[in-house]
């Protein structure tokens, strides 16, 4: 936040990345944070940003690519660095990120790059951590971490911490493993800078440790480090082996990102979008939604199309068409949005009950507004009948809607989807025709044409 | 989770309790988390929950209390607890949960209680944060950290962690003061554990820190932790003056709780809502949204009222005007949102740029959008002169609607108001209304009636 990133600074940057004033560049960038150096790399070219980086320090490099947007650095990479100058960088990058890395590339320049990484260990680690599923536990864990073996003394620990102090760079806790590598509890940093140096592990360690399943989804793990205030949390396999731990600050990405496609799931874009991409992505990620919600007009205009000979007796019915459909809409998002929100704690407790609730705040809601609307139908002057036509067919609308809002997520979560879908177009557009076709039935059987 | 909370369980609690059967209720939860405890008295009466409370030891209990909910702990404190008894809980409590909870309590109960605090520098400290906004740094700070004196040597550090280590949690760093208690900044625990007791501290702290002031808006604040991947972060004055620190899990938590927000702001639901809530609490947060969604509604129906006529003599142009209402609201809410996620990056580059792209978007969407539907009035047998209104209305919509999601958020930050507003209700109503006056007026134009 010391490095303010202006306009002036950067059209200085791409003037002294022209004329290769390598000096004044590295002074300007002398002691900033990798983050904010890539605030200012965003804002120049693939060819400028590359200038740059071959300046820096290779340790400040590795940083700036682990927190450069995946898209960016699927595009920029492969052009960038060749597999053999990659793996040089890899080196100073956790595993995790590394694997994340490898992972965007194509297949030929990852195995390169694989092939050419020097610390052994390191490549293995990275390896192993490829065969996860990203969405899981074992996808967002790192190999760095410090194990102890439950039969060593406090000082040998601190022997290991000293060992380790490059490559893990923040600490914890010392997991306690047995002679298989099995994890029986953890020690917190605090506790072993506490204790007498020849005092045996086996005696201070907490046996009683939340952790978690290679294949457990990150949204469960996210869930459960939030519930019980974790820092990391080790990730153990069925047998119980320790295969290495995920740091809270991978899990504040995760909860962020999960939050980004919730927003775009109930808005309907269908992929990531920001500003760096070209326009046509950007319409290619709206469009799908939008015709879907088009396909729904069109089915609504059809279903009115049936009544085409009511329409001609008494046009005003057409006015309260929008109302309905777009009351429709706004209570099936209510109810999914409060549904999404408290999907985890419906386990418990039974539907029934969530339902019979949601019903009662319908039923209120939908009588509030459909007194309004009659309310309204006489003051525009229409007759009392086209009221009450409207009227009904708006409370029988939020009472539905709501029920969709609030099973349809349900649904989704049962079979796996996100359930905050059933606040996205598809669900509003299902609304606003189960809407109009509630409404003009209703003026059928009403006012009896 | 290891602690299975079902139906069976809570009826049998519910028995237990009704059997003052405490050595059954108490073995039950033996050696189990407060955060699942916590699940468990969720699903009884404050009155079991008050019971169980009072058979459990009060380390426990204080951890309950610091996890409930804001809207469930604000009922049931007052109730279940006298000053005094809350007080003696506090002690318990670290400061940043203390003044949080104390500050949900009517004054006259929360004064009692903190005139009921044993611990002076305990009391002193709840005071003091009890002074700051909520929503800002100060707000989320805690007192409990551990503070060096430059002048210190590593052996007196320690032995400062070793006195502060029932009180302090999680340790991560120890920051680094002048006899000022101005903040110098800071040494990891790992430094301190990897370097000889009789080294000066003075000699291995880092000097380079991120520091936020007590002012700082706490979603800057998160931001500035994720950015930087820190665990904690030290909370100073104006003068540099060390006040506190932020820990990682209380952002994680304000991280969730803004998605929440934003979730409610796009889908039209005004206060915090929960199963937890009565009906009509239910039903009254979700009114006000529904009333301006059913005005615009009622507006949409006086804007065709004036083409009455026309619609007498062309009922069919009434089928469309829901397909245009609902396309208008979808191109809104996806600009918005796509904006809202972006719009901590506008600062830099202007905001032009990003017009132009939103409408290039908007203009390639349009085309594909108006030709389909261009297309589907024909097949429905319907002249193409309407096909031609529709289309053209149609396009109109779709760029207007773009350009309202992409300036509204951005109008909406700039006040202060969170942009995520400008995806919900009333947007999108402004949408539809904006959609049918258009295709009205598009209709008077071509048809020339």
């Amino acid at each position: 936040m010391n490095f303010a990133v202006t306009q002036d600074y950067i059209d200085w940057l791409k003037e002294a990345i022209e004329d290769q004033n390598d000096e004044a560049i590295l002074q300007s960038m002398q002691g900033e944070y990798p983050a904010d150096i890539n605030t200012v790399l965003y804002q120049v070219t693939a060819d400028e940003a590359k200038y740059v980086m071959r300046l820096l320090d290779k340790k400040i490099v590795a940083q700036i690519i682990s927190e450069l947007e995946t898209d960016v650095r699927k595009k920029f990479l492969e052009k960038a660095y060749k597999p053999e100058e990659l793996a040089e960088l890899l080196d100073f990058i956790d595993t995790d990120d590394a694997a994340d890395i490898l992972n965007e590339q194509s297949v030929k320049y990852k195995e390169e790059t694989i092939a050419h990484i020097q610390d052994e260990q390191h490549a293995t680690n990275i390896l192993e951590l490829l065969r996860y599923d990203e969405d899981c536990a074992g996808g967002y864990m790192q190999k760095e971490m410090v194990k102890a073996n439950v039969n060593w003394t406090v000082q040998e620990c601190i022997e290991e911490i000293r060992r380790q102090a490059e490559e893990v760079e923040k600490v914890y806790s010392v997991y306690v493993v047995n002679n298989q590598d099995k994890l029986l509890g953890r020690i917190a940093l605090k506790k072993l800078i506490l204790t007498k140096p020849q005092v045996p592990i086996a005696h201070i360690y907490e046996k009683d440790l939340v952790a978690v399943e290679s294949y457990m989804p990150i949204q469960e793990v996210a869930e459960l480090m939030q519930r019980y205030d974790l820092d990391a949390v080790p990730v153990i396999n069925v047998q119980g082996k320790l295969l290495g731990r995920i740091t809270i600050d991978d899990i504040v990405d995760a909860i962020t990102e999960q939050a980004e496609t919730d927003l775009q799931a109930i808005s309907g874009i269908s992929e990531d979008t920001d500003y760096e991409d070209t326009a046509w992505q950007g319409a290619r990620a709206r469009l799908p939604w939008l015709i879907i919600g088009m396909a729904g007009g069109m089915l609504a205009a059809m279903v009115m199309g049936l009544f085409e000979a009511e329409l001609t007796i008494i046009p005003a019915m057409a006015f309260f068409t929008p109302l309905i459909a777009a009351t429709g809409g706004n209570v099936g998002i209510q109810s999914a949005t409060v549904m999404v929100q408290n999907i985890e704690e419906l386990a418990i407790g039974g539907i029934l009950k969530k339902v019979t609730k949601v019903l009662l705040i319908a039923l209120l809601n939908g009588i509030v507004i459909a007194g309004l609307v009659f309310l309204f139908v006489l003051l525009m002057g229409r007759p009392a009948k086209l009221g009450i036509v409207v009227s009904v067919a708006l409370f029988s609308v939020v009472i539905l809607a709501s029920l969709m809002g609030t099973l349809v997520p349900v649904l989704l979560h049962k079979f796996g989807i996100n359930p905050a879908f059933a606040s996205g177009p598809f669900i509003t557009t299902a609304n606003d025709l189960l809407g109009i076709t509630v409404y003009f039935s209703v003026a059928r059987l009403i006012l009896d044409f």
